[in-house]
């Protein structure tokens, strides 16, 4: 039978009062000594215990020789130390009462039969301690709203320094941190905020599942995303995705192994079981999470679904200034099966009256009379969701984005439909910088570079919705 | 019978010594003002002669009343006035001599049935004239070396105006203006320079099959890539195809209207029978034109093409500093179909030599170790090569590229074992700006910010490359 899942017994890891730091390192370059700094820099506003027993001070702060002389409670235990001193010092942080730990060390199942050996008496000693321990080999976690920054992740010194996530309501959980942070750092770039994130590593205690019943009870996190590499329990699993689904929370799976080769490379990498894929699509379709393939799939679905941008069907209107854009994203929407819902008489006679030249069917061209009246998308737009009634739109605007006045302009058109129409999903395909895609953003208007990409969000989202509203 | 294809009759469109701008506007933001703003801009060479009825003087040259009344010769007769006048102007256009149009105007084919009797009228004086037309309903043309600029697309607007493109070998031909223009700037923000560029819009006399066998002959031209809604000879396209492939040339084409939905926009929008998509996908596959199916396919592979970067074989090695990315790109390359060839030992016991935890089958992961010595990468490449023969080499490197100075680290390793392996193909996947990207392309290392799409880069250039080496 499966352990039941118990999200509180995960508050300690992202929530905790005190935290100590074994094999804390004097050089906050270091892995050990990365947290310390990250905790200080953010302001952490917990006790931070540095244990390090060739150091009096570390990074400014008291150390200790050992955990068991903190003067204090710890609740967090973070474990940088190498393999071979691990099993003793996650028991005295157990001895010290420490109710959750993280073990950054690799060298366990992932490596040899005896490291796996070694994993299995970790796991034990949580189970008989009550403690909840993330790793081994992992990145540790991150969790913005109180500034907890246990990892060695080095995407926050991007822009000198400068790359800390925003707050928000993306909660990520990655097996591999180094996938954890690349795609951290792309929707950082893409204007993302973060509640919590956690590589999970060689999952010996905590798992994926764990997680994600955590985050659905989370008031903090709103958007659900994972990326796996294996799943040691698929009923765990299934439990927790649908804890996520009453919450209304959506599920992002990027769920890898799919291949012979991959799947090889997964149990060198976290010593994870793949699995059947099949059944393991089959356990996402089933539990309404939605599985995404690749990297840019992965960040547009999390994009979006941070915007609450869920269209109500997979389906869509497409105007376009380019025709052969139009063409581009019709195969695509065929490709990935959502219709282009023709349009009613009503409407492509409102655009026929405006752009008599227009291809009105869907996807509508307005070819280049949209440069004498850039209110023309918006009115286009408009007529798709109320004459329509379609679920989403998307507009194609080639590159004009990346002249910010003329953006404004065609902002000006763009907001008013979105602020009308508060349940449709309205997406621009536009080639613009950061400040410009925000502006639209604030409007509820999501902006895509690519336009194939946008469709295939559509398809994603459209899905998505569907499936989070099935009652459980 | 198919009409015979005559590269050379296309000179005068891409090298004229003289041209005339009928529908020549005093306003150089309109479309019939364009043209001559951008030529006078860059300075073309040639004589320019704008004609306009109702102006003494355009853009501070002496305009001209009528072609008929321009003092010297005239290569190039760019058209931007209403349909109904294109006809007598393309008339005066033959009588005066001129061997090349350009007919921006839209209302034929793609319109009405009237439309399309005129648009057979106009076929009918170019081959009466000896004279090759572009369009009509297109978007014009540039050509680099010689700074004609007869088009009015806006992306050279970009950057306060910066947004030329640099002198290189890319000759893309787009039915589609906006697409060629989306094309031209992700390329050029991609580093990637152009020869010539051309929208064929209706192709009423020139075909992409004229443009393909004008670059396959064309010394400017290294790389052809077009962008395709109807192909209304598919002899003529097989046999310009062999021209390319002849001249060793590589021809990727993004070939829409795949689906039902997508070939009727087709229709609508430039006319186009998008024709029998399994006909068309088999006519690129026997000669050899790789078939691409949206924009970052076809942005990858002219990256890849105009950088010379072809893998003998569809095959690759992986070096990973994430162990999960690399079963991303190890599920990629079973999609897309192409082998990661388990490391002879030799090369084995090279990696974990170095680095003991390292996974040393391919994927090999560095794991955290390359931290220490960043010269491993370019080592565990090296015997990829050297050792294992492989034909190309992916390096995942997160985003370490966004810190230059490692960046420039990064690259001292690396940069020697491109210049070792010139036969052999090296990429990383790396998140870096442009300037950095810059310094490893100038070693022959290509930089893909997404890892899945490096893998699927193989895939299509080994593809190219055994078409390539087919001689016909």
């Amino acid at each position: 039978m499966s352990r039941a899942l118990d999200p509180g017994s995960l508050a300690p890891l992202f929530t905790p009062s005190s935290i100590a730091l074994i094999g804390a390192s004097t050089d906050p370059s270091k892995v050990g000594g990365m947290p310390q700094k990250f905790l200080m820099d953010r302001g952490y506003e917990g006790a931070i215990y540095p244990i390090n027993p060739a150091a009096d001070e570390v990074q400014g702060r008291p150390a200790f020789g050992s955990i068991a002389d903190v003067p204090g409670d710890v609740d967090l235990a973070v474990i940088a130390v190498p393999a071979a001193g691990v099993i003793p010092a996650i028991e005295q942080a157990a001895a010290k009462g420490a109710r959750a730990a993280i073990i950054f060390s690799s060298g366990f199942s992932e490596l040899s039969a005896e490291g796996a050996a070694q994993q299995i008496r970790l796991s034990e000693i949580a189970d008989e301690a009550g403690m909840r321990i993330l790793g081994p080999n992992c990145m540790g976690m991150f969790s913005v709203p109180n500034q907890v920054y246990c990892t060695f992740g080095t995407a926050f010194g991007h822009y000198g320094g400068k790359g800390w996530p925003a707050p928000g309501g993306v909660g990520l959980i990655s097996q591999s941190g180094s996938v954890g942070m690349h795609l951290f750092s792309l929707l950082r770039d893409r204007g993302i905020g973060f509640s919590r994130w956690a590589a999970t590593g060689n999952q010996a205690n905590i798992e994926a599942a764990d997680m994600i019943a955590y985050m659905a009870a989370d008031p903090e996190t709103t958007v659900i995303a994972s990326y796996m590499e294996g799943c040691p329990d698929m009923d765990r699993l299934a439990e927790a995705l649908e804890l996520a689904r009453a919450a209304q929370k959506p599920v992002i799976m990027f769920k890898v192994g799919v291949s012979e080769l991959g799947s090889g490379a997964a149990r060198l990498h976290t010593a994870s079981d793949a699995g059947d894929d099949d059944a393991m699509d089959a356990l996402f379709a089933d539990h309404g999470a939605l599985r995404v393939c690749d990297m840019n799939e992965m960040e547009d679905a999390i994009y979006a679904a941070s915007h609450n941008w869920y269209p109500a069907r997979q389906e869509t209107g497409i105007v376009s200034i380019s025709g052969g854009v139009g063409i581009v994203m019709a195969d695509e929407a065929a490709k990935v099966g959502i219709s282009l819902p023709e349009l009613p008489e009503t409407s492509q006679q409102k655009v026929r009256e405006l752009v008599p030249m227009a291809a009105t069917r869907n996807p509508v061209d307005l070819t280049a009379s949209w440069l004498r009246d850039l209110k023309l998308m918006g009115i286009t737009a408009d007529t798709m969701f109320e004459d329509a009634d379609l679920a989403s739109a998307i507009i194609y605007l080639s590159s004009v984005g990346m002249d910010p006045a003329f953006a404004e302009k065609i902002r000006e058109g763009v907001a008013p439909v979105a602020q009308k129409h508060p349940t449709k999903a309205l997406a621009l395909s536009m080639r613009a910088n950061r400040e410009v895609c925000a502006t639209f953003e604030k409007d509820g208007v999501l902006v895509f570079d690519d336009p194939s990409r946008a469709v295939r969000t559509v398809a994603a989202m459209g899905w998505l919705k569907m499936q989070m509203d099935i009652a459980p």
